[in-house]
C-alpha cells in the first residue's frame, strides 16, 4: 500500500475523476461528444433526434403502446412537478409514500400547489407498510393518486412498486411513480405496476448529461389532464399537444443535451437494454458492498432492501476517520463519493451506476483502502 | 452565379450550417468543446464555475452592487415565468406592454397563475404609446408591476425600455424586463432603467448553448418575494436563499450548459463585453438590411425601431418566390433563416446574433442572391 501521488490518479476518458454519486453521473467519452454541434431548435434532424429520443424511452417500460414521453427543460424535480401538478387535478387528493427526501420533496410541490396529500411516513430504511397503505385507501375515498418513488436515493431503498401499484389499482386510484434513480436500471413495466405516470431524467441510468425530464404518461391519463396545470412551462398536456400538433417544442428545447441522450440511448440498447444495463449495475453494487463489508464498513439496507443505485454505508465511529479527509482522499486518488443524507444516522453514500464497471468499483475500492490506511486504519469494523 | 453543390456548402468551425436564428445559434468550437467533460453537482470546480457565471452577468447591466443572479434551469420562458410568478405577489396586478409573442406569453403566465394583468397592445411594428401608458398607471392605483420586452422576436422591434422604466419609477410601479433576445447586445443599465428584475437565457447574446435562464433581481426585491411562488422549481427566491446558504443549486444543475455559458462568458468579455459584442451585431444588421435592400427585400421596420439581433422581411410577392425552398435553397448552402411570426404580414426573418461576422453575413447574402437566380429572379423587388 503506497501513499497516493498524482500520477496515480485514475480518470475517465475525458480526464475526469469518477463519479460514484447518484447523478450527474460519469458518462462515456462518445455521449459528451455528441454534443458538439449546433442545431436549430426547428432544425430537422433535430427533430428526428428528439422523435426518436421521445419514442424509445416509453419501451423500456414496455409501454411503447399505452404510454408517451413527455419531455420537461430542466432537472428530474421539474418533471415530478410536472407530473404532479398535470396530473392531479385541483379536486385530487394524493397518498404520498415517504421514506426519504424526494417523498417530502413531493410533498412540498402539492403543498405549494394547493393539492391536497396525505403523508404515509416510514423510517428510511424501511418500505411502506402496505398493510397500512390499503387501509388509508380503504377508509379515505377522496384519495384520487398514489405516488411512491421507486428507488429513494436518500437511502438507496428499493420500494416494492409493483405492490404499490397494484394497491392502487384495486381501489380504483391513480399511481404516479418517480423513477428518476431507478429508470432503465430496474425491471419496470408500467402497465403491470399499473403506472400511469412514471418520472425520471437524462442524468440517471440512461447515462446521459443533466438537463432534460421527461415523465411517460399514459395516453388516455394525458388526454384528460388539460387545464390541471399550475404553470405555462410545467404543462404536460400543452407540451404534449405541441408535440402531436407539431413535432416541436413549445420552448428552447436544452438541444446539445437532448443529443447526448439520443446517444446515451444508443449505447444503453447496445448494452441490451435495461437486462444489460441493471446487469452491469447489479454486479457493480454486488462488488462494492462485498468489498466495503471486507474492509469493515457496515452497508445502512439488509440485501433484500438495496437497489443496485447507490448504497449508504454507516459513518464509522473510529475519531481517526473524519469523512471530509476520506471524501477529498478519494478523489485525490479520482473517485468522488457522495455525502450521507440520512436523518436518523450518520452515513455516507457511494453510487453504483454510470459509465464505470469492475474495473472502476475495484479501483475505487482499492482507493478506499489507502484512504483508511493514511488514517492509520486497516479495517473500518472495529468502530464502527 | 452558378448552382449549389455540397462542396460549397458553407459551415461553421464544427462542420454545421449557420444559424441566423433568434438563438440556439451557432457558437464557438471552444464553447461547445468545454462540454466534453464529468462534474458532480456539488464538485468544488464546477461550484467555482458556477459562481463565476452569476457574479459575471449583473456586471452586464451595471448591476453588480445592486442585483444578484438566480439563475433557473430551462428555457427562457422558465426564467420570466419565474420572474412573474416569483415577483408578483397574489394580490399585484401587471400592466403588459404587449406587441409580440413573448409580451402575449407573459400574459398567459399570468393568467395561469392567478395573477391580475392588464394589457397594453400594439401593432407588432409599432412601439407602446407612452402617453396612454402614463394614463393607465395613473387611472389605475391597482396597478404594482410593469412588464416588457426588451427586443421583441416577434418582429425584431427595439422597445423603448429607458422611457417605460422611468414611468414604471415615476409612479410607483416594479419594472420587470424580459431582455432575453437582446441582453448582453444593447446597452443596459438596469438602475438607471429601474428595472427590479431582468430575464434573459444562456443561449442568446453571450453566445452558450440553451438549457438555463436567468433573472437579474434587485436584492431588496427578491428579499421580500418570499411565499409568491405557485411552485417549487421555479421559486426564485427559494433559488437564491440556497445560493446564499450553501452555494449551491436546490436542484440538479445541467453543468454541462453552465460550463459552456462559463465558456462563452469569458470570450463575450474578451471581445469588450456588450460594446464589443453589440458592435458586431450592429455591423452584421447593417450588412444584412443594405444587402437584402440591394436584392430588393424590404424590412418590416423602420431602421430606427430595428434592433441588431434579428430582421423581418416582407415575403416577395412574386408566384416564383416559394417560401420552403428558399428556405432549403439557403439550408444547402450553410445557412439557417427563420419563418415569420407576424400575425399582421407575411414574412420570414434573418438574425444577426450569435458567433458571425461579415464573412458569414456575406456569405449568406450569396446565398439568398444564389437562391432568388434559382428561382429565375434577380431582384425581390418588382413583386415585393
Amino acid at each position: 500500500m503506497t501513499v497516493t501521488s498524482p500520477s496515480r490518479r485514475a480518470a475517465s476518458e475525458t480526464g475526469d475523476p469518477f463519479l460514484l454519486t447518484p447523478g450527474p453521473l460519469t458518462t462515456s467519452r462518445s455521449v459528451k461528444e455528441a454534443m458538439v454541434h449546433d442545431w436549430g431548435s426547428r432544425d430537422a434532424e433535430f427533430l428526428r433526434i428528439n422523435r426518436e429520443v421521445l419514442e424509445r424511452l416509453p419501451a423500456i417500460a414496455n409501454a411503447a403502446a399505452t404510454h408517451v414521453t413527455v419531455p420537461v427543460q430542466g432537472s428530474g424535480t421539474f418533471a415530478v412537478e410536472a407530473m404532479l401538478t398535470s396530473l392531479v387535478p385541483p379536486d385530487g387528493e394524493v397518498l404520498l409514500l415517504v421514506n426519504g427526501a424526494y417523498g417530502h420533496r413531493a410533498k412540498r410541490i402539492l403543498d405549494i400547489a394547493r393539492r391536497r396529500a396525505l403523508v404515509h411516513e416510514t423510517a428510511e430504511d424501511t418500505p411502506p407498510d402496505l398493510a397500512e397503505v390499503e387501509r388509508i385507501l380503504v377508509a379515505m375515498p377522496s384519495i384520487t393518486h398514489v405516488f411512491a418513488v421507486h428507488c429513494e436515493t436518500t437511502s438507496g431503498i428499493l420500494n416494492p412498486v409493483a405492490q404499490i401499484g397494484a394497491l392502487a389499482a384495486k381501489h380504483g386510484k391513480s399511481f404516479l411513480l418517480d423513477s428518476m434513480s431507478a429508470f432503465g436500471a430496474l425491471p419496470l413495466d408500467a402497465n403491470a405496476v399499473h403506472a400511469d405516470a412514471i418520472a425520471a431524467s437524462s442524468n440517471k441510468c440512461i447515462e446521459g448529461v443533466p438537463g432534460l425530464g421527461f415523465v411517460l404518461c399514459r395516453r388516455d391519463v394525458l388526454a384528460k389532464a388539460k387545464g390541471n396545470a399550475t404553470t405555462l412551462v410545467l404543462d404536460l398536456h400543452d407540451q404534449w399537444l405541441a408535440f402531436e400538433k407539431t413535432g416541436q417544442y413549445r420552448f428552447t428545447p436544452p438541444i446539445q443535451v437532448i443529443v447526448a441522450f439520443h446517444q446515451a440511448l444508443t449505447e444503453f440498447l447496445a448494452e441490451g437494454g435495461q437486462p444489460g444495463r441493471g446487469g452491469r449495475y447489479t454486479a457493480n453494487c454486488r462488488l462494492l458492498v462485498d468489498g466495503m463489508r471486507a474492509l469493515g464498513f457496515r452497508p445502512l439496507l439488509p440485501d433484500a432492501l438495496q437497489a443496485p443505485i447507490i448504497v449508504t454505508f454507516h459513518m464509522p465511529k473510529d475519531p481517526r476517520f473524519v469523512f471530509q479527509r476520506f471524501y477529498d482522499s478519494l478523489k485525490d486518488r479520482g473517485y468522488v463519493i457522495y455525502p450521507g443524507k440520512l436523518t436518523v444516522a450518520d452515513s455516507f453514500r457511494i453510487g453504483c451506476i454510470g459509465h464505470l464497471g469492475r474495473a472502476e468499483i475495484e479501483g475505487a475500492l482499492a482507493a478506499v483502502r489507502e484512504a483508511l490506511a493514511e488514517f492509520g486504519m486497516t479495517d473500518a469494523a472495529m468502530a464502527a
